[in-house]
């Protein structure tokens, strides 16, 4: 075990040294050796069966945590730490090179403040496409602004293309279930006014007439929050639109629909057999990751500029690394999650995915807000957004410090894959001076055993009242297999689990006294 | 379920509403109905090894959750608010009537502070004691210092009454054995010191010199903390003094020993196999209480002017009730826990037991101080004593209102307990003048759930990795029919009662909006 000392004696327990006291310099890297069955069919079926049987379902799952050192692990160490329920961030000092918004003020000023962050706008360039077919193609929102404000294209106009779109990916072969609930109507009916408010001068912000997904765990008027189940309108009816939603919404943004994502969010692959599996566009025999597959491909087709989605565990970082656009989980208690499904845990944010870093800072400047409560008992640090016209800027980057745990970085299936990422980051250092300093961050295999008791049992919790109620048998048998799991977590381990959390959280936060970033390949 | 709404249709659990939504004025009360066998000799053995079976374990463990409506509950109801993991108050108004405490100051200038406080004292009266055998009884503070500094008696003089009165508690038949932890040489090294430094006429504080017991899970030097156990030593040596009692010791207080408890502090009683139970003082057939039964019984003997106990679900309060004394239960997070055994939870703190209100205050004042971390996340409003010399506290007296909830208060066994409860409460009104309201509290079935999952998970996370090596066998059958229920617990019904929490903290924040102070009786 990372950092521990052994045991003092017989019927002595593992005990870990307190973080504080863990030589980090001589923790010796563990690769991660998950295993767990791969099942489709009749076996899947019969495997899920016995999960959730009450004699052998806890006998099952408790080979399955034992082959993978999971739960074994929280129960017989010693662990010196008090738990740390959510994140816990000691006062910072100021970032320097950053504009500090307001939490308080309305979206519409934030984003317009936001703006005066990016480097002037120069639409040259943009608007020779030729591309007749998809003449949209990875517009920035400032492209689109433009293309509004000069009257080269109406929202109106591009809903059209977007409606076309949807029809045209639906009706691939194999088909491209991208979003699960759609209403042209009402995406024209959006884009309509938006139309009538640049035709009468007088746009909201930068973000009007700009199309948005949601992912269908976020309340967006008028669908229902199925989650990608089938039922789960049925029991939590949606009333209003999210707070995330709402932000958005004041600022001109139009909704095209709720967008396809891993069941329930508790898979990262993105596959779901009530709608339809999302194809990554980029190569449609791959799949786009999950659980924000629908609005990663969205946003990978070009069908709109960015999309809210939700990360608990990677459900916005996976799908964006592998669709190839930019997912950004932001800081715990930054958004506001209320009207999202699973507003209630320690770990989910809802967070941007957008096709560019610009576009996420116009997107996460909207989208941003602690829930009130929040900013009483987190107290996260300000919002800010990266001044990229700071004079101070380019100075900024020569001194940035990207931490590397090169063992980590490295610990992937295919080293293609770390290979690129690695010549990325030299890339980035040549270009602007940046420098690369070697880091060990200590305990990554407790780690995400920690983080797997969190987010399965604040998710099952969320669930349990439906699940006892027999909304079980609605479910996939991925989701079931993954929640028979998730039932079998006791409060002992999730109490050990926030222990481990304050870990954790020491470690990386020695981390970044030493570093400005930590680079890792997204997904291995 | 108070509050509750009931279910919508086939296949819908019971939901709650919001919290803010109940509408308290129409919850009915519901008695507690809880369910447990009363087991001694071999069939609490038998029944213990069953518990602990890892195949009927599990099922009996289910079906005494399932008679007390417990996880079932938990379970089975949608429970709309997010969780709460700690206690959280909202920034409040400042009391009227109280001295602030600056929590960083030096201990001794609090008390110093806290003792300006106090009404005037009055030496006249308190010595023309004829009790030769037991001259101090119930000596306050006060009447110490003032004996000691005008030299009526010495520290070492008590010294030798607190060593002789120890020796006889322990010879009586049945035994008291109060103390489970006792080194004459040391308390007699500390007396002497403190007599030393009247002599030299530089004691330290009105506490110098005042005799204090500690409680066995709070580290004090030279003594081992064992909680109790047999073993507790061998898996935790004391390498020096909790927190709480080094401030006690800055301002020269004598620690006697460490006092007898429920072994783990898991049980109500007092009850331990281990060192023998200490009994009631005023009547030596009954139980103290627990778990804090030795400190209670210290105090309540008049062997010494108040102990430090722990209190997470009672522990403080119930045996000073029943042993007549004052029992103050701190808000979580104002005194510190390092250096107590259980203290990694949500529910516990380190509070006072004294014979008299002032000598609470006193000893309070010295004793409390949030820890570093907490002041940072949990901010508890600041620390205060009542400031018995304002002006305005007679007129405060007046315009305090007692908040009753009449059918929880009658709730008990035997109405004697309530009546005599009444009687008190009546009298306090009519001498100041203060005001009964009725008031409701709802969803207090909800609640002793909620706690009793909160602090059993956080007690058996503590002591799991212990467990699994064997120590088990070492625990009394009571504590380990205490553990297999704790063990029982799934993360879920962690994260749920958590939620709860947050209802109940939210209905009692509504009651003291209508009414200053709750009043009921402590123990049924």
């Amino acid at each position: 075990m990372g950092g521990g000392s052994g045991g003092r004696g017989k019927g002595m327990p593992r005990a870990m040294a307190p973080a504080e006291e863990v030589d980090v310099a001589a923790v010796r890297y563990r690769p991660a050796e998950l295993q767990a069955p791969h099942l489709i069919g009749f076996p899947l079926r019969a495997f899920v069966w016995l999960l959730e049987s009450p004699l052998l379902g806890p006998l099952l799952t408790s080979l399955l945590k034992k082959q993978n050192n999971m739960t074994q692990m929280l129960q017989r160490t010693v662990i010196p730490e008090r738990p740390m329920f959510y994140p816990e961030y000691p006062p910072q000092e100021p970032e320097r090179g950053v504009l500090t918004l307001e939490e308080d003020r309305d979206p519409v000023d934030r984003v317009e403040e936001a703006l005066s962050c990016l480097v002037p706008y120069d639409p040259s360039g943009r608007f020779t496409s030729t591309d007749e077919k998809n003449p949209f193609l990875y517009w920035k929102i400032r492209d689109f602004a433009y293309a509004y404000r000069s009257g080269i294209t109406t929202p109106s106009a591009v809903a059209e293309l977007v409606i076309a779109g949807v029809e045209e990916w639906n009706n691939k072969k194999p088909p491209m279930p991208m979003l699960i609930h759609f209403n042209a109507n009402d995406l024209r009916k959006q884009a309509d006014a938006s139309t009538k408010r640049f035709e009468q001068g007088s746009p909201i912000s930068v973000l009007d007439g700009i199309f948005f997904a949601v992912k269908d765990d976020i309340d967006c008027l008028p669908y229902p929050s199925k989650s990608a189940t089938t039922f789960f309108d049925e029991i939590r009816p949606v009333e209003k639109d999210a707070v995330a939603v709402s932000r958005l919404r004041k600022c001109g943004v139009i909704f095209i629909g709720k967008a396809n994502m891993h069941e329930l969010g508790l898979g990262v692959t993105g596959n779901n057999p009530n709608y339809g599996t999302v194809r990554n566009p980029h190569s449609i025999d791959r799949y786009t990751g999950g659980s924000s597959s629908g609005p990663a491909a969205l946003v990978s087709s070009g069908l709109c500029s960015g999309a809210i989605g939700t990360d608990g565990g990677g459900s916005v970082r996976i799908p964006s690394s592998l669709c190839g656009i930019v997912g950004l989980k932001t800081t715990f208690g930054r958004t506001d999650m209320t009207g999202v499904v699973c507003d209630a845990g320690t770990v989910e944010v809802a967070s941007p995915l957008t096709s560019s870093v610009e576009d996420s800072v116009l997107l996460y400047s909207a989208l941003a807000g602690s829930r009130p409560m929040d900013k009483l008992t987190l107290r996260p640090s300000p919002l800010c957004v990266p001044n990229l016209v700071s004079s101070e800027n380019s100075k900024i980057l020569q001194s940035v410090k990207v931490g590397k745990y090169t063992e980590w970085f490295h610990d992937v299936p295919d080293n293609e894959v770390s290979n690129t990422c690695e010549d990325a980051l030299n890339l980035l250092c040549s270009t602007f001076g940046c420098q690369i300093e070697e880091i060990i961050l200590p305990e990554l295999e407790e780690m995400r055993t920690a983080h797997l008791v969190s987010i399965g049992s604040e998710a099952f919790s969320d669930m349990n009242a439906h699940y006892q109620a027999g909304r079980r048998t609605e479910m996939t048998l991925d989701t079931r297999a993954s929640l028979a799991l998730f039932k079998s977590f006791t409060s002992a381990d999730y109490v050990a689990s926030q222990c481990l959390r304050r870990r954790i959280m020491y470690y990386h936060m020695e981390a970044f006294k030493k570093v400005d970033v930590i680079a890792t390949p997204t997904t291995g």
